[in-house]
């Protein structure tokens, strides 16, 4: 947030906003790229800027993004919507409204207290476990989109049953914390298994073209060290940098045994969650196996869930916070994936690794990674970014020199770590994004510091790590 | 509602829904159709009929019917949400967004006040303002669903300032009746004019193909008397069906002239919306012909809306309803356009053409153009409907010997007044439909009873003027 202080008045931050776009458009284009990429290039940093600097919120600056690209002729109509139809994103609207009907029917308040009963001594201690529960149930799970639909409804329960809500401004006794850990906590558990993020898969493929094979087997190995290393710190460090209120709750656990004891059997809306939600997540992590659709899961799911009358047309007229998350994803992601498809991603890739020829490897190594993690700043989509960028990246490191094998793995790992620099960054953060714990400005700075960390770590542990592995 | 009142209980009516699908599913598969086809086609119907029998509310039965869809493998996902993405659907969500703008900030109370003490002695008198206003501007609206968006606003502030709330229970004040009337005049004036409906200019191009040319002049002359004779009863008509008990209001128009002098000069609210909607009304009447895309102006005046705090997220998170239209709006949508798209509906026209062979040609032009407007139960769009059966029935109706120019004429007016006939049968309904003034089952029954009447007035009444004015 270091442009909001500099630039006072939102005035002035959106004439900064609106100045960056306009200047941006009227440069010259860059020999090599199309008119038509280097004017949506200029929307869409503009748009992006506009949200970081606090010029707009992030659905106003993505309707104006979006209406300007397509009166000003840059994206077609039917171009400009695509996103709007995309399957992760219909996947993340059905998750928050079946994550309502968890919370609703009292089942999210008794997963809650069940956590907190048995790890609820301290709110590290629920952090921690949130990271473990999904660590574990990740392979399983071939969309980490997907598996953030079933971690928000636990993580809003704990949030809401410990008294922390963003309707009384309460955010930062619990939920704030817990959020931030379940989009961090994603990322790290992206990274760890071959199977846990659908981009993975994909960056296999590219590096089988520069002669590297990798097995479910070889990438655990791989990934293990680093993974472990940053998951023994994570939930410690974002405790410090994003304090929750309520820390040390000695009492809780045998407050919230108590409090299940009167809680009772299950109630007849809970059953119902209980069989639709443990159905849902059946499929999803068959839906590789079996090849169904998690959205039309979902979507099933969801009626299913509305006509058992568990979730009534009430609540989901309560929800329009949905569909603003819904119009902005869908946006940002159509700007991003519009730019790759032109290729300006390319582009830009290829630019970088010109600079880098007749610099020792090493250095290239490091290089390589860190900008690649930096570029997925204009990315809202870890799969595009692989697509994108993840053969120009190893390609150039072939040619200078460095070994194939862990500049490969640096960069299939950071595929996944990146996830959390924008709150846009990857479909997996938007449900956490949305839930009004965190604002743009706290998205932002936390997620900016987290992949920072990660980034050390992969660099300073992960690197001998993957030099000894697969020499 | 005959079938809601006959089958009791609501699990009855869904087991009578669940045994039309498997039903139709199992059947032999026609000659001349794919299975994928009849497979959706049982699913699309078991879908509106679980929604007008009332098994479940019209979001529930579109979940479950695109999840069954995608689930069976009958649809691929990715042309199961291809509603998503359209950009006439997310016309509406705007329009709807921006609505709640003109309400909110005082301008649509104005607006009522002033219509109300102009037309306001009965509400009688306000139906027939409706349908003069929207008259007169639709020439230069080549979408309705646009128009839409313009009449909304007036009509719900009207409903809102007459104190008629669907919160509130007082629907039937006010609100029922006008916005019924909105809807019937859209189908009206669209087929008044041939800009009046994207779809007109289609049919024109389709009708060409019949060595018949129709001009903007022609078109207005062959519309004139019958649309006229609709014109003067309609309003009177949905007046006795759907009566307001608001009626007589004699005193109405001295106490909104009083109501408007104590309200005195815009608001800086008020005035922000003045000048964004009208540059949005401007720019919808002007898209033809500045190849502006009706949908981004809308994107972008919501976008200013919201940075000019006239609307806020707050207004937003309040807009729940607004994304259940959005959803099942978008699956119907998609169901029905893929049943075109599979050949389903040029099949069943073709099958209804052969049983007319042989019939004397009046007989055929009656029973094509009922069959025509029967067969709009099953689409979603009125410019699909043109497109998949307006050159089949003209075919059939060329051959029997039916003359070419009344039955072209007779079915293009017909594509427009269709609309009503089902809550879902135009874009321009579902603004309307989504207001909580009307219910499903009164959309349907009120859609049938208005297109009746029309399918009577424009044979009785049309017919002899078409065959003046065509010889």
């Amino acid at each position: 947030m270091g442009a909001a202080t500099f630039l006072q008045g939102r005035l002035v931050r959106r004439a900064a906003s609106l100045v960056l776009a306009l200047g941006l458009w009227f440069l010259p284009v860059p020999a090599g790229l199309t008119a038509q990429s280097w004017h949506l290039f200029a929307i869409f940093i503009a748009t992006i800027f506009a949200v970081v600097a606090g010029a707009l919120p992030i659905l106003t600056a993505s309707l104006i993004g979006a209406g300007a690209a397509v009166l000003s002729g840059t994206l077609l109509p039917a171009k400009a919507w695509e996103g709007f139809a995309n399957g992760t994103i219909l996947l993340i609207v059905s998750a928050f409204l079946v994550a309502r009907a968890v919370v609703k029917c009292g089942l999210g308040k008794r997963l809650g207290y069940l956590v907190v009963s048995l790890f609820g001594r301290s709110t590290l201690g629920l952090g921690y476990s949130i990271f473990i529960l999904d660590a574990v149930i990740a392979p399983a799970f071939p969309s980490n989109t997907a598996r953030s639909g079933v971690l928000y409804p636990v993580i809003y329960s704990l949030a809401q049953s410990g008294g922390s809500r963003p309707e009384d401004g309460t955010q930062k006794r619990l939920g704030s914390y817990l959020m931030f850990c379940g989009m961090a906590s994603l990322c790290l558990s992206s990274g760890l298994w071959l199977t846990a993020m659908a981009g993975n898969a994909l960056g296999v493929e590219i590096a089988r073209n520069f002669g590297l094979t990798i097995t479910f087997g070889s990438w655990l190995v791989a990934s293990s060290v680093p993974t472990l290393a940053a998951f023994a710190l994570l939930p410690l460090l974002l405790y410090k940098i994003i304090p929750p209120e309520v820390k040390a709750t000695l009492d809780a656990p045998p407050a919230a045994r108590q409090a299940l004891r009167e809680m009772g059997g299950l109630s007849r809306d809970e059953k119902w969650v209980t069989g639709i939600f443990v159905g849902m997540v059946g499929l999803w992590a068959l839906s590789g196996t079996l090849h169904l659709d998690s959205t039309a899961v979902a979507f099933l799911g969801l009626g299913v869930l509305l006509a058992t009358d568990v979730l009534t047309l009430k609540d989901i007229a309560q929800e329009g916070d949905v569909l603003a998350t819904f119009i902005w994803f869908a946006v940002l992601y159509t700007l991003s994936s519009q730019l790759n498809e032109l290729g300006f991603m390319g582009f830009l890739g290829e630019q970088i690794a010109r600079g880098l020829v007749g610099i020792p490897w090493p250095a290239v190594y490091v290089v390589l990674i860190v900008l690649y993690v930096l570029m997925h700043y204009l990315f809202v989509s870890q799969t595009a970014h692989v697509l994108a960028l993840l053969g120009v990246f190893l390609d150039v490191g072939a040619k200078v020199g460095v070994p194939v094998a862990p500049l490969a793995f640096g960069l299939l790992f950071a595929s996944n770590y990146f996830a959390v620099i924008t709150p846009q960054g990857s479909s997996a953060n938007v449900i956490f994004a949305g839930s009004g714990y965190l604002t743009q400005g706290e998205l932002y700075k936390l997620g900016g510091l987290v992949t920072a960390f990660m980034l050390v770590i992969f660099l300073v542990v992960g690197t001998p790590w993957l030099m000894l592995v697969t020499r």
